[in-house]
């Protein structure tokens, strides 16, 4: 009884298995400071529950706009990035809307074009250079009219980046660009805290991504937030369901902004052992590494080692199913003694 | 830029105001108990907060099928009932999928079916009478090929309710059949504390959402679930966005679930002095009170009375904005003190 084109998806499924170590999501290995959760959980004990968040999330709005130098009506807040990048394909992509992307990325994007009823675009793209395929995604754009892009940079699942001025060529071309930044803290692209394009006015075609899930180590509290220009947080807000912040997620986000340092702690933790994990891989001969500017690598192995790996207490994620990604596996960065058992359990499968 | 389906949208708005009397967003009047919010926050200070929550919050799923007599794979869990809501619409309705629904309801519906390019077919109906317009809905639904309907019954914001033997009715007609049981606690339908349609197997035309936030006095948290077959709720399932249910959110839902004497009590408390409130207004000769079996009472008014009740402490909702409710105001059930204050103000406002 559903849609033809909802029956014919499948599922964006994930292998559940319990491991020791778990490498498997791109979480950060660090939780929140105790002090932070207890700080919360006890004001929330006094905030009411039994009434609506603010409807327009203003506090958090207003304190990643400050963060940012922008201003709260170029900020929308959610349910984890996910829900904006929904919302912003609900509002720019309605049927037969080209949307052009780099093929292997987040399986999430051409699903929710394909809900949308757009003509998806991939352009397959050799994850082994650790470069996204700028120039036939510039081709593209100009074939089709009013094309929407979305990228995500640094791209999930392969590790990569837009070439040097990227980002500037795409906002040439005319196209809407939904720029998904879950990873750009990993990145160094960009200075201070929220890094990644923003500060002054943003670009009129622009919409930027980003999330507490991975550098602030939040996956648990689904906050997201976008940038754009106030007439783009307008036309999405209207597609973005109200209500979707709940107040407990709002407030932990807001701290968590107001101690910046857990998050840059984090990230200058992840991206030192992301380096030295992906130095001790590069030696391995016998698989290939694809360069990363994220929180995680991902490798080609000679033949299938995720159960092998999983036998030895390593969760990874298999990334085989995934379109040129046949005999690849991603693995999160953890801290250092998880990355040393990963490093261990990976030379003993071999 | 945005598409024309949504740049001709309104946003989904809500009058900001302070006041003493907050009666304006059917909110349960009765926070959650103060033990139970810190047996709960004290346990999510162990939950790590770095990682996702489990991919098929199978916990809440599963506490719900017990108490519904259902199975796990009967349930989704989501992000409030709204969430689930666009999900269904999104796996049933595609450009020119013909939307059947009652107007006066809840605006999210057509806007919902308007970002799918579905096509709404409002059946107008005359709110005083305290029913749905089953009949009219029926003919609708003939004419119209593999129609979806769409029925919030009680209905929001006039109180209404489907016809004795209305969802049979519907369910018969071949229609998939989305009912909003937002409002369904506050009936007296069906019996449990989970009352509705439901228990032994789901129809296999019906998908019936509910929600934590009015009668649990959850509004904060946002939690919301669905009830369908197993089939129904896979392809939903597609459509939805993973991981949407925050981890604390979860824990505090699954909690209220052992104890339903909260919502039981919120419910009896709610219905009682739904009844006072209406035979008060009742009395009052110049104004016209909607039959209702909701949490709210919905009342036509003279003249505009909502900033003479803002005067004097007591916010509503001003239904003007309304097809067919010109001059209508919608006040929630609060306690007994605060529907004596909104009674007072009332009688001196006119």
């Amino acid at each position: 009884m559903s849609r033809s084109v909802v029956a014919a998806m499948t599922a964006y499924t994930l292998e559940l298995r319990e491991a020791e170590i778990k490498l498997n999501q791109n979480e950060s290995p660090f939780d929140f400071p105790r002090q932070f959760k207890e700080r919360v959980l006890e004001s929330m004990a006094e905030r009411p529950w039994n009434l609506y968040p603010d409807f327009e999330s203003t506090a958090l709005r207003t304190a990643i706009a400050k963060a940012q130098d922008l201003a709260p009506e170029n900020i929308l807040v959610g349910n984890g990035s996910n829900e904006l990048l929904a919302a912003a394909i609900g509002a720019f992509v309605g049927p037969g809307t080209p949307v052009v992307f780099p093929r292997p990325t987040f399986a999430l994007y051409e699903k929710l074009v394909t809900i949308a009823g757009g003509l998806p675009i991939p352009i397959e793209f050799d994850p082994d250079s650790g470069l996204l395929p700028l120039d036939r995604m510039l081709e593209a754009i100009t074939k089709h009219q009013d094309a929407v892009a979305i990228v995500c940079s640094p791209n999930n699942p392969t590790g990569g980046v837009l070439p040097a001025g990227g980002l500037d060529a795409l906002l040439g071309s005319g196209a809407m660009v939904l720029l998904d930044r879950a990873y750009g803290d990993f990145d160094g692209v960009g200075a201070g805290v929220l890094a990644g394009p923003a500060g002054g006015t943003p670009a009129a075609t622009l919409v930027t991504f980003r999330t507490f899930s991975k550098a602030w180590g939040l996956a648990a509290l689904r906050v997201g937030w976008l940038t754009s220009t106030a007439e783009n947080c307008r036309e999405i807000r209207k597609v973005k369901l109200p209500y979707s912040l709940n107040v407990i997620s709002e407030a932990i986000a807001a701290l968590a902004l107001e101690n910046r340092e857990i998050r840059d702690r984090n990230v200058a933790r992840i991206v030192a052992e992301r380096e030295r994990v992906f130095a001790a891989m590069q030696s391995i001969p016998r698989i290939r590494v694809f360069p990363t500017r994220a929180n995680f690598i991902t490798f080609r192995t000679p033949r299938p080692l995720f159960d092998a790996l999983w036998a030895r207490g390593i969760l990874v994620r298999d990334l085989s199913g995934y379109p040129r990604l046949q005999g690849c596996l991603r693995v999160s960065i953890g801290t250092r003694e998880q990355n040393d058992a990963f490093l261990a359990a990976l030379e003993e499968a071999l």
